[in-house]
């Protein structure tokens, strides 16, 4: 049966460029490819690892996610990824419902429990508190989102690595993925399946970063909400989720490493050929 | 100069009986003592450990408060202490104001740091964006204190001795130290000096237990509000006061001890004779 | 090659017993079933619930885990499930070696991050300095394992369902998901893939329990290891693995429950029967 | 009787320059001022705030710290104390005795109360375990500040303003402050009344900076140790001591303000006149 808020399909144009200096060996793991599969198709892609190395491209048999990895001694290294990719997302469904846990996939339960950056047991009381009482589904989880955008403060440096839902939620402020983690916790806490979605999207303000935003399971499907407010949900080129930033870090490191650039760009293009 | 809220004074029968049973030498520290200054006279008083102990009655220089230190042996040990107490405590100015810093008196600048339970440096951001517009004063107190009614469940058991404000905020439970802790810190965020007052309090419903409650200087003087509404704060027979629950213990105990009875009962005294 | 140290197929009776009453309609997980695969067989197996539930066993593709799931009404509930189970788990090969990153496979590199109960990145410096220079393999492994059995207490009460291998690192008490995370921590912070594994055990003492154990992956391949010492850990008759115990709880509820009985025993079977 | 081992008073001059940018009105707190008292002498000292202020210095009955307090606008602000100081300390005595808890006179009983930054109560198992089985006096305070520095990286950064003697024993790095911090919270836990002293110090390397060192109550007199080892402890020109760095940070700001410069100086005076 077609949907009749089939949205057209987009093109996007990614160029990501990484760049380190390695002080030693070190072995490496990056998310970094566009997803191939869900909702969007890469049309076409490359990948330029300097200097050259020998590398394997693991793809995740469940989820399709798509992991560089490769060792490369001391000394300067720089990776760059483009990639064209098409959207085949659909507009949300304002009306999407949430799902009784009986009716959930299996697949989608282990989105429902707490995880180390989304600690949806220590913050049940608080999301029943503030939203329990509102009319679940879509609308819901917006309320969600709006209300982290009105209450958390976007401050780049005033999380680091180990922030969590709970420090987010008390210090309120952070940053995109430290929203997405609030959103991810308050959503399972009201037991509505909720992950991280990690991409590439385009900002109101430069400079271009990874993006991390939130996904709930509503009527039957993923629906990406962007707490933040600071890109349009729907364009984001998806690279990979998972069930907090734990899962899905776009560069992982062993060795001791000096990072010197991350510009992940990203480009709607706007031109015929954008039609199918 | 009369003020004209003048409330006349109230007289109090305090009776605590403790019971422990020691398993070896233990070094005991009691803060049970009604505080006889500030806003409350002991009429008489008596104490009676069982069985008797060579004992020091320690009265502290800045607060008046009086720490109760001895030694005893390994068997069943029984604390009782009974005071009549005549409390000369003022209806509260509903119209008191904050003091800006500057006029604030030197002793009172500790009650506005952070502490171990009353981390108003963590709690700061969120203090601001909730209270942070209100008008300042008596009314804003209340509406912290109201805040925390309406939000924190009252649930014995759902905290312990490591519970901070903070934690407080998170699970949006605790008991009557735990609701004050969560007042003291949100004070103290907006610049209001706070602590934590303990004493002897008459509860809406049994078993008697002491009690702790929310202190916030406005208006030039210390002023008591119950964020658990279970008591009313104006009645409290004061013990002590600190700057958190890590002050003010009414008992610390360096041996191995099991707790038999903790019972501090209180009760106004209605007859003619309260009278001056 | 046929490895020297085969050990002898063993053959153990499992027979779990839970009982339950549910307040309200209760939507339940249940990971008890043995797993088959991997280093053993379930031989038969049975499985009741009273009363009688519509229910679905889900298999998972990439483990081999089966969760039973169910729905079921207010009143008493009970679950049993019995099997018999040939272990073909060879000894462990104490000259075992850690790998080295790059030549790990892929699934296994999950095993390396830190997750919610076993913070690696924050105990690293720690692992670093205790364990840092011992000799890798085996017996840097089995070294941690000593070090936890010989400074943690094994105490029932002094954790619960948000301690973390910091907390136990810090507190020095647990039970055996505590002792396992703290080892599963340290293994992480040396660079060696560990995980959770549970399931069936016998304990020296009553009562019997559902176990956790630390799971390195050494030489190629995983290597049990109990750092309580309170089992055999090669005598383990498993039912999952994941990276912390929030990916294998026996039991997860969403409604309103009341525990009555956890009852999971197991017995070797020493009869002639026991041998191929 | 006097003691064998008694020091020559030495002779020290501090020179202490701090400089901000105020961006409003902004309320100080300054904890400078070297303490008149104890086991040291101020001989002479002068302060200069630019531009000027209207200032109070208050002086805390029970310890002699000195706080300066004024109120200052918008624009730039130097502080500048400079101090002769004698230290009239003795030589520790290194057979100095940890005295039972009812010998210890009532001030220093707070000292062995577990406070924000020093959780000796979370901390209590590790240390029992660790130095529990010492040999009781100054050897075992030295023995806890010889594992201190043999085990925790100084690096600067490594901690921040929430950083408690917990954290640190988790991470195992942090600066004078956290040091001095686990040293306290293990004697703490130890039943020995313990402190932090801040003051001037003279480094081994520079940038000057104010200094924190653990001190300990031995045979009833307090006795200073740096667990960095980057000082010389009976050199401290001593500014104040608190129950752990919450009670006696060196500035105290309410207001918006940049900090430009921190340059607490100190030297030792070798000339002849140094001699009393």
């Amino acid at each position: 049966m077609p949907k009749s808020s089939l949205t057209a399909p987009r093109l996007f144009n990614v160029d990501c460029k990484l760049s380190y200096t390695l002080l030693d060996d070190t072995h490496f793991l990056f998310l970094v490819h566009a997803l191939d599969g869900m909702d969007q198709e890469v049309v076409e892609e490359s990948l330029r690892v300097t200097p050259a190395v020998e590398s394997v491209l693991h793809t995740d048999a469940v989820h399709g996610h798509r992991t560089l990895r490769f060792k490369a001694g001391a000394g300067p290294l720089t990776l760059r990824y483009r990639a064209r990719v098409r959207l085949l997302r659909d507009a949300p469904d304002l009306r999407a419902k949430e799902w009784p846990i009986e009716q959930l996939p299996h697949e989608v339960l282990a989105d429902l429990m707490p995880t180390r950056y989304c600690e949806s047991d220590r913050l049940g009381s608080a999301a029943t508190r503030m939203f329990g009482s509102l009319e679940p589904g879509h609308a819901r989880v917006q309320a969600v989102c709006d209300w982290i955008h009105d209450n958390i403060e976007y401050r780049i440096g005033s999380s680091d690595t180990t922030t969590t839902a709970c420090d987010v939620f008390l210090q309120r402020s952070g940053v995109c993925r430290d929203f997405a983690h609030l959103g991810v916790a308050f959503c399972r806490a009201l037991n509505i399946p909720a992950r991280l979605a990690v991409g590439y999207a385009r900002f109101d303000e430069p400079p271009p970063d990874f993006h991390a935003v939130l996904e709930a399971f509503l009527g039957g499907q993923w629906v990406l909400f962007d707490p933040t407010r600071m890109t349009e949900p729907q364009d984001l080129v998806r690279i990979a989720h998972g069930r907090d930033a734990g899962d899905v870090a776009f560069a992982t490191l062993f060795g001791p490493v000096r990072t010197r650039l991350i510009r992940p760009e990203v480009e709607q293009v706007r031109a015929r050929r954008a039609r199918r």
